[in-house]
């Protein structure tokens, strides 16, 4: 069986990797390789940081789950699968006027590499966003994953390319970057989400240093980890920003219909009025994270060395040839069913899961506020944001948070949780960790958060 | 409806890759980025020539297909895919113990980054390969493309590292290798499918000029494009050559099951007694190619810096990690579902597609040589290879073979291929081109080749 572990970049590794298989451990002698004959991201510390925190908490199976930032599994139905694989064919035929063997070519054969469910891509985020995107700017990925992927291998031309990124950020994005051998500089997020200062500060420092600064990563709704939240003032300032110092901005947004019941503000893309904005987007929180379907609108014009002019989504398109050669349509079908199934509208379809991660934010903010009273003793130093939606809180106390406290956390309390330190590629959010809503059972909430405060009362003596 | 194309790397592309949106046309003054600002490998001809071939293509569907190196589709049907979903689910409950909710999650959540079929794949290599692989080996794939990909990622540390492949190329080989910045040094192919002195000289030139040859990718049944399949007494000896020169073998094997009826010649992976071979795995030709699904087998024992041994496969997984994430567990399904229908057979899979591209083969071998008599003087300079099975034919004929006569061949006579200088990083191949036989009705064959003797003919004049 699969063994079922946590992640923070929502992957689950089996706790199997790394592991010595037991045939070879007699045999240490003669390795084949040497991790030093191997790409360097290899060694890097955001893709081992995430092997070692899915071991800790696959060791620890029965701990109050607040460390995975999956999607909750509470409505999933294997039937589903079905009846949207066949929503989507009935929509071939129906809507586009596809033979039977035309639908058979369509799910089975090689397909287009930009994929197949761009138009209801393109119509879900007219819906649901108020983006009017070009279907043919759309491209649609093996999961956001990929689309970053794409991206950063598009910007990386040579060692002078870097790429900012608002920290603390997503560990999917700076390992994506190792991976193309871009170096990551990171952009204060400050309290606000992003500190403005000191992104022109680092994107002018990074030009002196002889350093071509090509995008900023930025996740405006209740990010991953922080949980924070670009007010609609600050969205139209990171545009002009971004515009002024020749930077395109990298918005990803998994979490954004997950809102606290407020009017939601416009996302980035919404606001581009210059095509600044390569959009970055998910169906794993959305629709299904076993779809592994994703995309990226990319509507920039990009001249060719003739003069002539195309959409950097076909750039990308290029790219992916190389890399996957096109999404899985059986895949695509599946996600594209349940938009038809809903009108194009997440937000329709995701009535009960709103609710379900609202509920659970709720009461891990209520049940922190009723364990760490203001002024209570037990509270000093103690304090915690209060995202209005999303999937994470983060958590700052009065002392380090690291590995050994999480193992010590899930062995002795058995709670599970994110040190913060993982989503800084340099110093930052040492004494804080992050507590994801989505997966725990509300009727676990209570009993984590009491394992919680043990922790940190013994912890604070 | 997606335009239907031809393809050189199996990919299809649409004809409007490129192709300038109406609405951009007016606007050319306002680019926002150039292709000089983006990764060479935009403008490489492996990625490139794919779309010009595939533009010719879209624009003459009723032309006699021998261009695509597709599967046929005669034996398509939808609903096979639900029942192989089935069969996959009922599998996970029945023979792996899940109880229903770990079964939901197995195919709706994040999963196991190296895949959830790879004991399924180990059991097919056993069946139909006798090769005898560790699960925890193999990691499953967004199909084979993404294979190479990993496989070069991690193999390329720096510009020394260069990789040796045999020519003429898969172009989805030599695409791969650019976007990792790793040059392709071609070795000879020959007339028998490897020239080993070539292949010598070739490392030992690499060496000398301070570069470091790492692998040598070589497809040693009915290659694409060449059709040539290598002895048995050949793989011996590539297996002790590449042994003596530190190089790992990429072997890739998407059409060995489909072999002239004569025994089968082991993999090289069947024969690898010290780990040499690293085996590139395609289910898009004996599965589905719209599963998307593939696999590596990598059993090379890595050694990291604290001297712990692990499996090239895991770290292959870390990269997957940050590319990918994980392949869809549907896809998965689909394709986990088809092997166990099957007893984990592939060869009982594919009796009728078997039968189908053997008797394509036969009549166009056939055809060749009633429409090419030797010592007619129509067949002057006329001549062509005879692979026992596979998808492709190779034909060399008395005048130069390029894009430009596709284009008239398509226009003027309705007879769609390959030119094979695109499979050639570098001269060769000018005056070939290549049939493949899998996709086009058996009915269509003998009108397909009386067009391209028309042709044939014209231009020999």
């Amino acid at each position: 069986m699969t063994t079922e572990t946590s992640e923070i970049t929502e992957t689950s590794e089996t706790t199997e990797t790394g592991r010595i298989p037991e045939r070879l451990t007699a045999d240490l002698s003669t390795a084949d390789l040497s991790t030093a004959d191997l790409h360097e991201a290899l060694e890097a510390p955001a893709l081992s940081s995430m092997n070692l925190l899915n071991e800790i908490a696959g060791h620890y199976p029965q701990a109050v789950q607040f460390a995975a930032g999956r999607p909750g599994e509470e409505f999933f139905d294997l039937e589903d699968v079905h009846a949207y694989l066949r929503a989507f064919t009935d929509h071939l035929a129906r809507d586009r006027g596809m033979s039977p063997a035309e639908v058979r070519r369509t799910l089975y054969q090689y397909g287009r590499t930009k994929g197949i469910v761009h138009e209801l891509v393109a119509r879900n985020l007219a819906v649901d966003e108020g983006i009017e995107a070009d279907p043919e700017s759309v491209v649609v990925t093996v999961g956001c994953q990929e689309a970053m992927y794409l991206v950063l291998r598009a910007l990386r031309t040579g060692p002078e390319d870097v790429l900012l990124a608002v920290a603390p950020t997503y560990v999917g994005l700076t390992g994506a970057a190792r991976l193309v051998d871009m170096p990551v500089l990171p952009v204060s997020g400050g309290a606000d989400g992003v500190d403005f200062d000191d992104l022109v500060a680092v994107a002018r420092r990074a030009r002196r240093d002889g350093l071509r600064p090509r995008a900023c990563y930025v996740m405006p709704d209740f990010a991953n980890p922080s949980g924070l939240s670009l007010t609609h003032a600050m969205r139209r300032r990171l545009l002009d920003v971004a515009r002024e110092e020749g930077l395109l901005l990298l918005e990803d947004n998994p979490y954004g219909l997950f809102h606290g019941g407020e009017e939601r503000t416009p996302t980035l893309k919404a606001l581009d009025e210059h095509r600044t904005v390569v959009y970055l987007g998910s169906f794993a929180k959305t629709a299904l994270p076993g779809a592994r379907v994703g995309y990226v609108v990319a509507d920039q014009r990009v001249a060719d060395a003739a003069g002539r002019i195309g959409l950097l989504a076909d750039q990308l398109s290029k790219i992916k040839s190389m890399l996957t050669v096109n999404t899985s349509p059986i895949a695509q079908a599946v996600v594209g069913g349940k938009l038809i199934a809903h009108g194009c509208s997440l937000v329709a379809a995701n009535v009960r899961e709103h609710q379900a991660y609202s509920r659970n934010l709720r009461q891990v903010l209520d049940g922190l506020a009723a364990r760490f009273p203001a002024g209570a003793p037990g509270s000093a130093g103690v304090e915690w944001n209060a995202p209005t939606g999303g999937f994470f809180v983060v958590m700052t106390l009065p002392f380090p948070v690291d590995d050994a406290l999480l193992e010590h956390s899930a062995r002795e309390y058995g709670v599970l949780w994110t040190p913060m330190r993982h989503f800084y590629d340099g110093p930052g959010g040492e004494n804080q960790l992050r507590l994801a809503v989505s997966t725990v059972a509300p009727e676990q909430i209570d009993l984590g958060l009491d394992r919680l405060k043990a922790l940190i009362t013994e912890w604070s003596k």
